[in-house]
């Protein structure tokens, strides 16, 4: 790369690092930081910086947080005897989104797979039995993704849960709205017909 | 954007102010940070910081230096009887990924535009001038675009030097006109610094 600098050379090499990055985009972002003055420059090197200095994980539900408990915890508006249990962050902000829900979550942090030898023991599973038995739950949602592992991984909460008697339900599963029948795949179809509902 | 605490959104920002970079990628983005090391978050903070801190112009030819003098002009291997006249640094590099020139470059900044009210004394042009009547030049080659604003560009700085006696060159007519240097690739460019003829 002659007629690079050295900084500019690394600033490449650190912007190719990023997922879905090539190196012609890594130049062309390289030379926009080059070009820009350098309070915008800056506001992305301070963003990167708070975020690793400031983000945690809620010490209740292990959420993402900057202080201890995160903004659901906190949210004194929120319901605190459901407790909607998901793989990761991510899945925790589409049901947020939806805002059909107004209870309180805790993130698993992965899903049991025995194969990427992931067990039990690397979720925070031992920290949502303890919120169960220490506070008034009267609910637990298994949000886990609808596939092999996610499945697993309920199925072991649910079986640990037992005892509590704690209400266990899952989210429902069928045909997703706007999608077709024709293209569906069998799995859905027998979901949507096993758990058929009266209308 | 609920769920998200505040550091993140501000990262979400502003890697969505990036060039080309979109809501959704800037969120992927935001959250490979979040996910990963803080070495390898800083990592690109630091080159960002870098950069910004480090990068100037080249006190002779306004090329990206370290120093005062950029690599090229601190090079004793290279020939500085000859100046190749480029509107920015990317088609330094562009030329320089060839390997066929080993003479020296002047980095006009820009280019004539009298829409976009630029003028040569938004240019380095000033300071070509001067380079040519205090160092032994022998050849300027004008390598700007092969467009209307380039060839406006070349022609008043040919006109300026007409007075010095240098011989003025400009690249062989192998690039494509309406093309730019930046994205002509390699082959194209050798032709076309090969086969440079006189003004």
């Amino acid at each position: 790369m002659a007629g690079y600098t050295k900084s500019l050379k690394k600033l490449i090499e650190a912007f190719g690092k990023l997922p879905g990055i090539g190196s012609r985009t890594a130049e062309r972002l390289a030379y926009h930081i080059l070009k820009s003055s350098r309070e915008e420059a800056m506001e992305l090197a301070y963003a990167i910086r708070d975020v690793k200095k400031n983000i945690r994980h809620c010490s209740i539900c292990f959420n993402i947080a900057e202080s201890d408990t995160c903004e659901i915890c906190s949210d004194p508006g929120r319901n605190g005897s459901i407790i909607c249990v998901v793989e990761d962050h991510k899945d925790l902000l589409a049901l947020e989104a939806t805002n059909e829900y107004n209870g309180h979550y805790h993130v698993l942090m992965g899903h049991i797979a025995p194969l990427e030898s992931t067990g039990p023991e690397n979720l925070t599973i031992d920290k949502l039995i303890e919120r169960v038995k220490k506070y008034a739950v009267k609910e637990i949602i298994l949000a886990t993704n609808p596939n092999v592992e996610g499945d697993m991984t309920a199925f072991h909460i649910a079986k640990l849960l037992k005892s509590t008697r704690v209400k266990i339900t899952r989210l429902a599963r069928g045909v997703a709205v706007g999608s077709s029948l024709e293209y569906s795949n069998k799995a859905v179809l027998a979901d949507a017909i096993t758990g058929r509902t009266e209308i």
